[in-house]
C-alpha cells in the first residue's frame, strides 16, 4: 500500500532533506511551507518527482493550517508520517537571549507561535487523516534545551520555554491519542546541533563529529520514526535513541 | 527596616488575601491588578492602609508592565517580595480542552501571554529593584497540571502548556539570577485546588478537605516565602512544601 507523509518546513534544512529522504524511500509527500512556489530546491525536486505535492502552509496561521490540510485530504484519507519540522529561533529583531533584558513580548508571541503552537494546531487539523487501521507517526522537533530538568546553562529563555510547552503539548497529545487512535506513535524528537541557518551562529561551540550535515540529521530522525512503535508514543528521543527528560 | 511586595493580580482570589495578610505581617504593598479602581474590596482595602499602593498593570502588555513597576520604583528602591498570582484558565469562547478539537489558536496566544509570559515580563522590569544586599523573593504561581512528567490524564492542552513554559521561564530566571542577583530566590509555586472563580467549575471533583479556602492557600504560599532560602531557587512548590517534578 502507498504511503504518504506530510513534512512541514519543507522548504530547506531538515526538512528539505526528509522529503527528499521520504520520497526515496517510496513515499509520496505532501511538503508544506510558507511559500513554496519560491522554494527553488524544493520545486525543482517536484519537478522530479510527481509523488511529490508542495502545499502552501503559515504555522503561524490556523485558517492557512486548515486549508493546507484539507488540500493534502482532496489527495490522500490517510496519512502514515507527519514530521512537523520548522522551528523558528531568529527573527527580525531578536535571537536567543543571554540575558533577561533582552527578552521582549514580540519575541515570546513570534516563537512560541511557530515552535509551540505550530504542532498541535497541525495535529489538531491531521487526526482524521491520521486515524485509521494502518501504523502512523506524528513528530515534531524538539531540542534538548527544552528539557527543563536539563536546563544548567540558562538563557535562550523563549527558545527553551516554548520547547517546553510544545514537549508539554506533545504529552498531552499522546494521552487523547492513546485513547482515540491507537495506531499513532507521537514523537517529540531533538535532533542533535545540525549544520543549518538555525544554527550557523552556535556551530562554533560544538565539537566537529557533533555537527551533523543535514542528511545525516535526516537519516537519523527517518530510522527514529521508521522503528518507532505505538509502544514509545510520547517519548522525548535524542537523535541517538536516548530518552531525554522533560 | 521596612519590607517591600509586588502582589501582581491582587484584585481578587488568592492576590486579594495575599495582599491582606502582607499588609498585616507589616510589609508595604504595591498591588497590581488591570483596573484597581474597578476593584471594589481592593480600594476598601487601601482606604484604610496607606501602607497600601493599588496600581494598574496589564500583564499582557510589556508597556503596562514597565509603566506600573516605575510606579512601584518611584515609592521604593527596593522589592523584597514580588508574588505573580494572576493566571488564566477560561476566557471570552474558551476554557480548558477536553479534546484536542477544542484547542484554538486564541486561547493559545491568550493563555500564554499572562500565564507564561507574564510573570517573566514583570520579572524582567523588576530585577533592578529585586538585586540588592537583603533577601528578595521571586515567586510565581504554577500549578500542578503544569508538570510534563506528572501529566496524565491529559486535556486542557492551553493551560498546561503554559504553565509548563511559564516553569521553563522560571528555571532559566534561577539561573541567571544565580549569578547576577544572588539575594533573590526564585520559586514556582502550586497552591493547591483554592475556592475561586478560577477553579469553581472543577471544585466537584476535589474532595472537601482538598478544597482550600483564599484564607488558608494564601497563608501556605506566604508561608513558602517567608521560609524561603537563596538555596531553595528554582524549586518547584506544591502548597505543603513537597517538591513537583518539572
Amino acid at each position: 500500500m502507498t504511503q504518504h507523509a506530510l513534512v512541514v518546513g519543507a522548504s530547506r534544512g531538515i526538512g528539505l532533506e526528509l522529503t527528499r529522504q521520504l520520497l526515496e524511500a517510496g513515499y509520496v509527500v505532501h511538503a508544506a511551507s510558507r511559500r513554496p512556489t519560491e522554494a527553488r530546491e524544493l520545486m525543482r525536486l517536484a519537478a522530479r518527482h510527481p509523488e511529490l505535492h508542495p502545499v502552501a502552509m503559515d504555522l503561524t496561521d490556523e485558517e492557512s493550517i486548515a486549508s493546507a490540510v484539507a488540500e493534502v485530504g482532496s489527495r490522500t484519507e490517510r496519512l502514515h508520517r507527519v514530521l512537523v519540522v520548522a522551528g523558528v529561533l531568529h527573527g527580525p529583531g531578536f535571537g536567543p537571549e543571554r540575558k533577561l533584558e533582552e527578552l521582549t513580548a514580540e519575541a515570546l508571541s513570534a516563537v512560541f507561535a511557530v515552535n509551540a503552537f505550530g504542532p498541535i494546531l497541525v495535529a489538531r487539523e491531521v487526526l482524521p487523516l491520521l486515524r485509521h487501521d494502518e501504523p502512523a507517526v506524528f513528530a515534531s522537533l524538539s531540542a534538548r534545551v527544552g528539557s527543563i530538568s536539563d536546563n544548567h546553562k540558562g538563557g535562550w529563555y523563549a527558545y527553551r520555554a516554548s520547547k517546553a510547552a510544545q514537549n508539554m503539548l506533545t504529552r498531552t497529545l499522546t494521552i487523547e491519542l492513546g485513547r482515540r487512535a491507537k495506531n499513532v506513535c507521537v514523537l517529540a524528537l531533538h535532533p542533535g546541533t545540525v549544520d543549518t541557518d538555525l544554527s550557523k551562529p552556535f556551530q562554533r561551540f560544538v565539537p566537529e563529529e557533533q555537527l551533523f550535515d543535514v542528511q545525516r540529521a535526516a537519516r537519523q530522525l527517518l530510522d527514529l520514526t521508521e522503528q518507532a512503535t505505538p509502544e514509545q508514543s510520547g517519548s522525548f528521543y535524542a537523535w541517538d535513541g536516548s530518552i531525554i527528560p522533560w
